[in-house]
């Protein structure tokens, strides 16, 4: 078992094409032995957000704290404390921090070989 | 894409036998299409706990509100908001509410029959 707080984990700068002021830990992964999916949390600052983009696997994810809006393709949805999101493998997303205050939340993914 | 506020699933009573005044919202499963894990939220009395028990998959657990401690067999470890727990497939673990008020927290596990 592994029990710590979410920031004992270093954050490390989101460094992915068409992301801006956006950090990740990961949490829960392949270092942990974890056998299926990885648990990482993101940090956005005000004005950041995380690239528009697609891929073949799913995110489920939990809003923290801050507000901002999830896209759509483009369709913006709001993001508060609280908010659950499910992006579908392939859909077109991208998460935007449009408070003052950092955005927070976790985001899982299967185990991939990069996200 | 689905997003909502986790409030607007539907709580109901943990039924597993040793399970007391505790709640699940399935929040992200097999009926939203997720392929390959599901994200529940729980919510735990004060007073109450979930079962002692081990089975041969994961959680992934993140602690949203509230005071409690996790079992790790017979050694209590604390539990307070931005707690990050990871349970690895076959350990026995109980989580129990030590605190005044609801311990809330997010459980994520692999696809699996039962639970």
């Amino acid at each position: 078992m592994q029990v710590q707080h979410y920031e004992e984990t270093p954050s490390q700068p989101v460094q992915m094409e068409g992301a801006h002021d956006c950090q990740v830990r990961w949490l829960i992964g392949h270092d942990q032995g974890a056998p299926n999916f990885a648990m990482r949390q993101f940090e956005v600052a005000p004005g950041g957000f995380t690239p528009k983009h697609h891929h073949p696997y799913e995110h489920e994810v939990f809003v923290l704290e801050g507000e901002g809006e999830v896209y759509e393709g483009d369709e913006a949805r709001p993001l508060t404390p609280g908010t659950v999101v499910f992006v579908k493998p392939d859909e077109v997303h991208q998460f935007r921090n449009t408070g003052d205050k950092p955005l927070k939340f976790i985001c899982l993914v299967p185990h991939i070989d990069a996200c």
